[in-house]
């Protein structure tokens, strides 16, 4: 990446994103799945762009996941025809536009108990369609999910009687490096439900970190990830990916030098976020590769310079920096800069920003 | 604050900004600072709408304080008169925004080298108004500013020389607990000016965390704070504010309960940030004060209940959070709600959201 690329009237600090890393990591993701006969299923609260989503399917996606009912209007809007929301559904509002969202898109979410099935079996018992619905299984991450292979297959049964819904299999999101554990846990729901003559089409893997293993999971039918798009500095320090696999950077501008090993940058946490993704410092500074963001303030980011060898930095320059993680970042931007490969620079809403209903 | 204000048809994530207390803790700040003959300059970072800086002008400030242009010409838009951006301003696209912003409010700026006054006389200099600077002194935050009192008085005389500008005083953002260094610093600084018969009419001192010391700071002349008109949870706990006095709080939908010590809420990194402030966890739940929100995912809290004694919540309960830190969580949301004593809800855009640039 190189920001002499970044016209003068771009002003920093802002995000610009390498369209020809992306296509090289959607590529390489698509390949992984297809080689281990899994179907790729994307998320896109990393990119949140209708653009990035029809390319994942161009590239042999069967569909896009979203966490939010907000996102999944603005996709299906953009004429993405198979979603997977990956929350539980509650409130009456939210629950409405479900209903009206499932007219226009091949549908599916999840539950992880009676009472979210209640709500939408309720919802769609009167509609034309009927919904499809996952078991959310919690396989160790200990967020939502049930929490027994058998609390799984209890729940797929409530769904199957349930009326306006089709039970259509599981779905979990998993801890780091525990595919054998995983396995067992779905695969035993499985077994349980075909014993119990009930059909599951569908179990739904996820994540990006480890991804390149996820084939260990070997009961899935399709994999969900993200943040392998556009990737971060917490998948280069976990051995994910390299730098050089990185799309996403922010440009700030150096606007103060108060002393020798220390530079102000107009990037702060109210743009490359708190996350620390168990890292030490806020990001990496592609030019000074021995700099340490060590502290953000909102609209500051802190940066010691004491390790940097050769050329410093001076007032007015404007450095790289590739963020701890990437889908907080994008979530700021109301807009993103595309860098192609010719030196095109394309502005692009972030049409799903925005839309945490 | 009482959830049952809420309407139905207001869906979680959201934000419910108190209006009561938001008039009681500008009263309160403007009340002291009135008291020590300190004017006020309230810094709209925290609640970026114009509505409260128009309230913060009536209450008797003098002005508002913003750290970026964009903020500033929406705040400018808005019909506020006289604004204050502490922060150094460079790039060609930046200093022309700023002179044309010049023509339609009294503004003032800070810088804290001869690089950054240059940037600016070089754009003022054939300007139909002159540009007021302030000098920005690093009383030991170490983020921006001149080392020294000697420093901060030289930066002064090259800004009196410099074409366009008009040189006004000084201005800092203090660390925590240390109003005598702060006041040394300044104090040194303004003498220095006088002796070079300099005449300084702006000592500006900042912060909200311990306001209610900065008379301290006896050669200052106004005072910024920003995250008073909300405050937080990281207030509370630094003993700055009580809880009824958080006018933000985020309401959030219970959506999981996978175990019975566990909640997950539609409440994430995305809504509350990962900002911990120095603190563990990331907010208070007002209806369960023992609950730990031990963790966040981009849209999930995950929250620890086993502390919790009596009636636990259930799916679909609505719960508000204090956050850590209300200035980045404004940041997040296009709207939030405003509650009037009488119970009506108010929507309103967050005008200044966005405005990175």
């Amino acid at each position: 990446m190189n920001s002499r690329y970044l016209p003068d009237h771009i002003e920093t600090p802002c995000v610009v994103i390498d369209v020809d890393i992306v296509d090289r990591n959607i590529r390489r993701a698509q390949d992984y799945l297809d080689e281990h006969g899994v179907m790729s299923r994307p998320h896109i609260k990393t990119h949140k762009l209708p653009k990035f989503a029809h390319r994942q399917i161009e590239a042999g996606a069967i569909g896009i996941t979203c966490q939010k009912i907000g996102e999944a209007e603005v996709m299906a809007d953009a004429g993405i025809g198979d979603i997977l929301i990956t929350y539980n559904i509650v409130g009456t509002a939210k629950l409405q536009r479900l209903r009206r969202l499932a007219q226009t898109c091949r549908l599916t979410v999840v539950a992880d108990s009676e009472q979210v099935v209640r709500g939408l079996s309720e919802t769609f018992a009167t509609a034309a369609v009927e919904l499809s619905v996952l078991v959310e299984c919690d396989t160790g991450q200990q967020r939502c999910g049930v929490q027994t292979s058998e609390q799984a297959a209890h729940l797929a049964t409530f769904i199957d009687a349930a009326p306006g819904l089709l039970f259509d299999g599981f779905m979990t999101y998993p801890p780091k490096k525990s595919h054998e554990r995983v396995n067992q846990f779905l695969q035993r729901a499985v077994e349980l439900c075909e014993s119990n003559k009930l059909e599951v089409n569908t179990v739904s893997n996820g994540g990006t970190p480890d991804m390149q293993n996820s084939h260990l999971v070997s009961c899935a039918t399709e994999h969900r990830s993200g943040t392998y798009i556009y990737n971060d500095r917490s998948l280069v320090e976990s051995g994910d990916c390299k730098l050089a696999d990185c799309a996403l950077a922010v440009h700030a501008t150096v606007v103060s030098r108060p002393t020798d090993d220390r530079m102000i940058i107009d990037a702060g946490s109210k743009v490359l976020t708190s996350d620390p993704m168990g890292l030490t410092g806020f990001g990496h500074v592609v030019e000074y590769p021995k700099a340490a963001i060590r502290e953000l303030h909102e609209e500051h980011g802190i940066v010691d310079l004491s390790n940097c060898v050769g050329t410093l930095p001076n007032i007015g320059d404007i450095v790289q920096i590739i963020p701890n993680h990437a889908c907080v970042v994008s979530n700021l931007f109301d807009r993103v800069f595309l860098r192609h490969g010719d030196g095109r620079i394309e502005i692009q809403d972030v049409a799903c920003r925005g839309q945490v209903w």
